[in-house]
């Protein structure tokens, strides 16, 4: 395994989204590199209270450590213990317009050493969109572009990472997905290293593609208080499964990752009410009845 | 065990309780009835949006199950699977004037059955203060509360408690404690059911003369944009705290209990910002670096 080529990847690719990001806000990222005592560190990048983003964090982190933490090996059990390095980009974009979707990409890299065994690696990653009002076209570009990324690797990786997205990105106490899905995968170390990271790398590099032009539809419609009370109530069910569900989350915040960048994936704003329900008929409505359910969008 | 005689009293305390707010705030609760399939169900008390209260929810509950969830048995792994009846109360305030602080109370009583051995049993509770403006007689004035209440069960109690409190309502992500604490206990169950059930009586009561005359003190002040903005702010640690860490919380949720009664302890509103600090010598420092911290209040 190349971690060094990974690492350049990763570097190159934050880079790459904070340089268009921050072109499209017109205002420029925060940059903050941090370390962590136990070994590694990374680099935050924030945008707050922009023209376009209400907040947008671009995250690397590169962290190792001398022992596995338990949200990492629960499903391993024989890597408890094991010196560890994970690195990965993250990052969560919410822009100020309600009728531009919320979305989350990350690609990861990890592997868990031991003297006189080889060492254990995989990739992770995946990008998922969480509209507040129901445009199809935006969802359906999103899922074909998800496709298009991976269709390199064999036409049935789609299907089964737009699955696995679906299932992950699940709220259960509210039995409601956080959005409209996208693709999710991990423990991907076959069939072997370059074509792994290969995959890894075409889904990180398609974020853009995916997300850009569905921004550059929506940003200049018109929206009232409605629109934007709808969006905060919305950001709440972010709120709920970010700290209820996510791994990278509970990782993060459990190996002593910065708390600051970490949580940079929750809205600036939410807000909660007591039993709501839309109003029979809105686009509200429509959101819940049809794009917040499991479906196909890309065909 | 008196089952019966504790539900009597947890339901009369509810309804003393709302009784009580509904007239403070002029706008009565809203009353809400749930059953859950698994048997058992509740009454959610709330409050949105009134002239004191941004909003105010007071449950009772009464669940029962075959089967014990994760959350728990965590801590004692003997009775996972046994059947269950959970009942208690539990409200948090969170007042519309930052300068009256959010308030939470428990009380609450367990029991794990299992055919042909004594019934396990336990009750838990306590009250804890979050203020988001610095006022030391409130702080003095909660924590003598609580001390009262206990101390007809010996002098031990409120230090332990107090202790216990302060360990549990803390962000180890943020090493912050939620609030200022008040008191806290589980797993009661000596010397007897009676005193067990008499401490617990206790502190439920004691909950209105511990919290009204600091809402009466504060809820006149006059507040502008700035402490809102504090408000929000703070509230989203409330809010990462419930959804990380509250045990009850998770065991409402993993039960199959009602999202919306279990997630009513979520403030109206929160807001997060990268990497906030208080400007030097203003009170929200102050609220930081003399109440945030582990800290004897009652003498």
């Amino acid at each position: 395994m190349d971690v060094d080529a990974v690492k350049q990847f990763l570097t190159g690719l934050q880079q790459a989204i904070v340089a268009r990001l921050g072109g499209i806000d017109g205002r420029a990222f925060r940059r903050d590199e941090w370390s962590r005592p136990e070994g590694g560190g990374g680099v935050a990048q924030v945008l707050e209270d922009g023209n376009v983003f209400e907040r947008a964090g671009v995250n690397f982190s590169h962290v190792h450590g001398w022992s596995l933490p338990p949200s990492a090996s629960a499903s391993r059990p024989e890597l408890a213990g094991r010196s560890f390095q994970a690195m990965g980009v993250s990052l969560v974009l919410h822009p100020r317009n309600p009728y531009v979707p919320t979305v989350h990409m990350n690609v990861r890299f990890f592997a868990a050493e031991q003297d006189g065994a080889a060492p254990v690696w995989w990739f992770g990653g995946g990008m998922d969109l969480t509209p507040y009002y129901p445009f199809a076209e935006d969802a359906r570009h999103f899922h074909r572009a998800c496709r298009e990324a991976l269709a390199p690797h064999g036409a049935d990786r789609y299907p089964r990472y737009k699955k696995w997205c679906d299932d992950y990105f699940y709220l259960r106490h509210r039995a409601e997905p956080r959005g409209i899905g996208g693709v999710f995968f991990d423990d991907l170390n076959q069939p072997d290293f370059a074509a792994s990271f290969a995959l890894t790398r075409g889904v990180g590099s398609q974020f853009l593609p995916a997300y850009l032009p569905i921004l550059e539809r929506r940003r200049g419609l018109a929206y009232g208080e409605r629109e934007r009370a709808f969006q905060a109530y919305r950001r709440g069910r972010y709120v709920e499964f970010n700290l209820v569900y996510d791994r990278g989350t509970l990782f993060g915040l459990q190996s002593g990752g910065r708390t600051e960048a970490i949580l940079m994936s929750l809205p600036p704003r939410a807000e909660w009410r007591y039993d709501w329900k839309p109003e029979p008929g809105s686009p509200e409505e429509k959101l819940y009845t049809e794009f917040l359910v499991a479906r196909d969008w890309a065909d």
